[in-house]
């Protein structure tokens, strides 16, 4: 259940800057795509071994070179010492339980992301380490899987759409940064569906399974917060643009996705706030059920209790019973039964309880 | 039911700055007016062609041109051309899902409000945004739909009431804030009343829709505050007037605004803990009603459960009963059951239970 | 219910500045009130028409102008033109819903108080607006009513008790404020005794109107806390003395009623921490009430019922039935009946029911 | 209860500076305790008139006066005069209620904090206020009343333990603060006592009682961390060591009771969410024993209704009811009885009722 | 229970840096371990008597002496004189309840941090304070008892793995650390591995005890925050790297460290959350339990009461009750009943609860 929870332990004690892979499994082969673009052409190829990747570095073109697949350890370091990328950050781009972060290093700056999608088939959110190394002519992008995300990105680079043909790798960067951060909101509708729906049940059935699912929605929710939560911090530094590698007029880019990434904040708090409001009417709706079961036990009791009570009284056996004799008494006492139950009756409507 | 779920994520894979409308769909045309001031002279024209504007770029003259209808692309692209308004802010414009935020772009400052007004018909808050651009000659706001809330400025500003017709454009863009923010008052005083009416409901009926209704208005307060919070750092940019559109004579009034501002979030946050007491006595009261019903079942039962066994004891078949042979059995029977049932009554009278 | 709800909206739409006086109606005429006075002499006078205050403007003393009634637009209006205070400040003063703030204009200072008292004929508090604006020369104070609360200090201005009579505006300011603090303390006693008796009722007789008495001391008290809060803010400027109208040997003043209003909150913030543990304490004791109700059911139900089935086992008309025979028969039966009873009563006894 | 709510109204409408001793009402007399030190020599008194104070002015040897009894105006007015010090901070030592707070006014620093004690006798807190005014020569002490806190520092300067002879009145004035803050610990222990006591019985044996306990500790811990929050600021401002009076190698002292400082709210944050915890425990089990209650009534029933109703129907007198004539009705319908006595049994066992 | 609790009041009134050992109390003798080296020769040594130490002093390589045992305080105090450490610190050294902080001392600098292992064998946490002095030649570390938690790096010196040989003592001091905190994520696995088997129980089995481990674990979980949370500060101050003793090359280490701490704290969180999610479900299924339970006693009452009533009134002697000598009254009343019967089963399916 809990994602955040692949065993890092297998790490204590090695000694840092060590490569180890934490996360989910993977039996797919590493798979390098390079796309090597500039206002005027386009090029694009799979890699198989990684020294194809040196012809790339120092080409003013600005090359990006997407890794798909960190489990690796071999691969993953041959691509670290190709581009003389600290070993320490190189062991956080293949650790998944990674927090998001940036570190600038002066020549390249790293960033850490989570790339959330929504799988339609189990109906749950995939959370996904995206790591992002840019210096002033390669972007390096390293994703556990296939995600179809940047698919619009790369269309747009080879038909030149927009302005990123033109643009330097920080338009880049942040043109990755911004699909991650757009299907966020997309995780974030698919949360409100499900919201909605929950919405409806809790109050017109309030079984107990719908707790859980409030309680994983909850759990699911926070999730993507941690994974939202330090990207403001990060963006806004990137805003700020002190490095060299981020031309000043990009400030107003990162400023956008800031924005946006406040909104998926915005939006993730309210969730919040309506499941725990859900929390509260589901109690309550226990409550008032204990109310209703309650009113139905106490009527029938306030009812039957003085009639059986009256049976009893006149199923006595004492020989010296007047009202036995009488001709009419049996059709009598029904009489008196019959006023007792409407009497009753008549009280409990007035107390709105029938 | 959330109306900040307006589907977003059709921008999803886009280029940064691509137009889409993210809103309500509207049937109705753009309209565009023309308010042109100053000292001396108004002129007011209602704009078919987006060209028409085109004079009123570089007057000396105060222009406040009024956009209602956002979702036309074509048109809105053709302002940003006209005014060369940065394309990632006429994206915003266009997307009522935004936040609201501030731009200061050095040759204009951007706006983005939330412009809440209450509906009567349907008695629901109608958040709508306003995007309000201007430089130090033109003002230039964007509704969704026409809303009554600039009236009375058009107003002050044909008969020159106050000094707005002697202040520049930075005086104007105070008042439109001014005139937001005042219906901000209106909004919170409607949902004050609605208020003052489920806290009467909840003491005297407690029924399950109020909890709703709680529930609802809680999620409307929500909807404010978020609408309202961004405005503190919005206005207090404002007021510290470090951009030179902004006259330093202007802080004043900009700090007035601020201060509205906090006094609603007062309001807002004052609101949200009457609504939560709300519910704490909408619980409470359902215990009391159980305790209620509980107590009526239990005086039944105890008054009539004693009498029903004695009754049974005398309905016993053995043929060795002393009792049932005596005179005045039976009325002595009668005599203990009313002795057991007053004492009974006698007791709960005691611990105040009737 | 909801004093803070006092009817703003009557403002939408006027120009800025505009006076309109929001608050509770009232039907006495402005009074106002001059003290004039240096370390030799003072001057005591009840003025009728604005104009004579004039002469107060520029001599050297200190004049202490006391506005008693604000709800007459057009006096309030003649007194900021005779000062010349801005019409935005005018308006403030003017509008009982505004937060407590200070505005430091050069030439003067104005400061906006919440005046609390606590209305022993109603048992409720009484928040009212004190407006004090102070240059070099003049204090200015605006008050919504006549509240005895400055009586002690106009004593000692008349008696010249303590150093107030060589002092400057700074100190007469310093002395209103402190006043005003020092009535908080007044009022937060009372409210001290109110807990006090609802605390012991809570535990003794928790009905239901506990809980809305606990509601609304929980409303008053927020209240308070709402005019006391800015306080902080306020305050703390003022202790700064960057205004060449303060002394900086008036900072330790302005320092120690600092700490008075950080005092007022700790006592309110306990206020509150006691009036929730209350609510806590009444719904555990509802709690209680039911589990002692369900007790009495429970023990009667249980020691009756088979009680009723075995009488109901000998009242059955089998033809062979032997014990109905024996000859003590029914006093067995008696036997075996009371040992049930007895036996049900060791039991709960036991588990500490009874 | 409310100790914070000593009647501080008394000083309404004084002047700034006025003595007026807030507190409990003591009997004994103020005693002065003179303790003359260097590296040398030491010399100790018990001072009758305040004059007699004045030779220890302005000499080179470390000074310490203990005040105990804050309740005679005069006796303190005359300290105060003694020492020019300013009347506000003589009224501040003289009200109890004051806040923790220190003023540094060049000559001298005056610290007032809070003596917390635990008094056996009645198992309750006792706060005192101890106020500390050190200059370069003297140090005062003022104290509600005797308390033995400071007698182990007086035997380490009678006895030179430790570096207290060769150091200044900023060592001792640590050393006093140390001595207080050790005593926090003392208080926290016991209160860590009572909290194991209250854990145990709140699972073993949940009564009302318990939840008042459990309230009051809650109460107690606020008074402490009320008293102990303001430290952090005061001694932070005390390390900073900016005053001439403290010597910069006293920096790490001031450092050291900083970390006791955040030791003792730890602790006290760690009571209060334990307190809470128990609250939580507390409801839960009330729960608990309300569906242990509602189970026994179930069960009994259950079981017993069907069997009451059997033996009703063969009650019955209907001439033709051929069951009753069968030789072994009776026997059959007790073996029914029992059939149905047994399984409902089965079916509670298999719920786990029983 | 409340480990923290370790009686610390032994100390009240001893003079500052007095050495007082607090915490559990041992019998083993403390040990020291020498492990000289540099890049090419590693020695390592047990030592007997405090003396062998000298030689380390002031030679070039890097010399980690690791103290295991501080309950002595002869022992402690000999090490401290020989490398001339504050006594405030030695004594914070010995006593376990000590904060984890830093001190920059200049010449050394001292970090005391918690040492946290999962026992195994009783299930539960165990934390021991780890304090960490290091000049530029030395790194003294001070352990409660032997850990297994160094043994890796003692290794990775020995057998020169990693860049350690060729570093100084600030990045021991790194390693040192880094193995403490992976142990963090080490014990956070327990502890999530607790929380799925309770977070499972909670559902399918909610008995009082789960509460009593939720509330232990949530203890638990407090104990880890307040351990690693001051850890955030001190790692940043050494990141900054403003000492001499720290290479500005380290910086990228210590802040990998830095967002261990934030991991570790995410994750702290994460179950803080869970934890009281949790506990909601527990009350809600106690709710639950309630209703089930009350369902089935409305079910039987319901049923049998009209049942035994209609019994009861053809047990009554009438002499005159006509239906009583009908041929087949007996058979056409149980028809009645069991009708009665069905209809009540019927409606309460209807009412789904059955």
């Amino acid at each position: 259940m809990h994602r955040s929870m692949i065993k890092r332990s297998r790490k204590t004690g090695l000694p840092p800057g060590s490569l180890v892979h934490i996360g989910l499994e993977r039996a797919e082969e590493t798979r390098i795509a390079v796309l090597d673009y500039d206002a005027e052409h386009v090029e694009e190829r799979e890699i198989r071994a990684v020294d194809e990747l040196a012809p790339y570095i120092g080409k003013p073109s600005v090359t990006w070179i997407d890794v798909v697949g960190i489990h690796e350890p071999k691969v993953i370091e041959q691509i670290g010492c190709q581009f003389q990328i600290h070993p320490l950050l190189m062991e956080d781009i293949m650790n998944t339980t990674q927090r998001p972060k940036i570190d600038d290093l002066g020549k390249y700056i790293c960033l850490i992301l989570k790339l959330i999608t929504f799988d339609e088939t189990v109906m749950e959110l995939r959370i996904e380490q995206l790591s992002l190394v840019f210096s002033d002519d390669v972007v390096l992008t390293f994703q556990e899987s296939e995600s179809g995300v940047f698919k619009p990105l790369r269309d747009r680079i080879r038909n030149s759409l927009g302005r990123i043909r033109k643009m330097g790798t920080d338009y880049l960067a942040y043109s990755l940064m911004d699909a991650v951060i757009d299907h966020y909101f997309v995780v974030m509708e698919k949360m409100g569906e499900k919201i909605d729906i929950l919405e409806n049940d809790v109050v017109m059935n309030p079984q107990r399974e719908i707790l859980r699912s409030v309680q994983q929605l909850r759990d699911e929710i926070l999730l993507v917060r941690r994974s939202v939560w330090p990207l403001r911090e990060i963006i806004s530094l990137l805003e700020r643009a002190e490095s060299p590698l981020i031309d000043k007029t990009s400030s107003l880019y990162f400023r956008d996705i800031y924005e946006h990434t406040i909104q998926v904040m915005d939006t993730v708090d309210t969730y919040r706030d309506i499941l725990s409001g859900m929390f509260d009417i589901y109690l309550s709706s226990i409550s008032n059920r204990l109310n209703e079961v309650m009113k139905v036990l106490t009527i029938i009791a306030t009812i039957f209790m003085p009639l059986t009570f009256l049976a009893g009284v006149y199923g006595m056996n004492f020989q010296n019973m007047p009202e036995l004799k009488w001709q009419y008494g049996y059709f009598m006492i029904w009489g008196v039964m019959i006023l007792i139950a409407v009497a009753m009756l008549v009280y409990f409507r007035k107390r709105r309880w029938i």
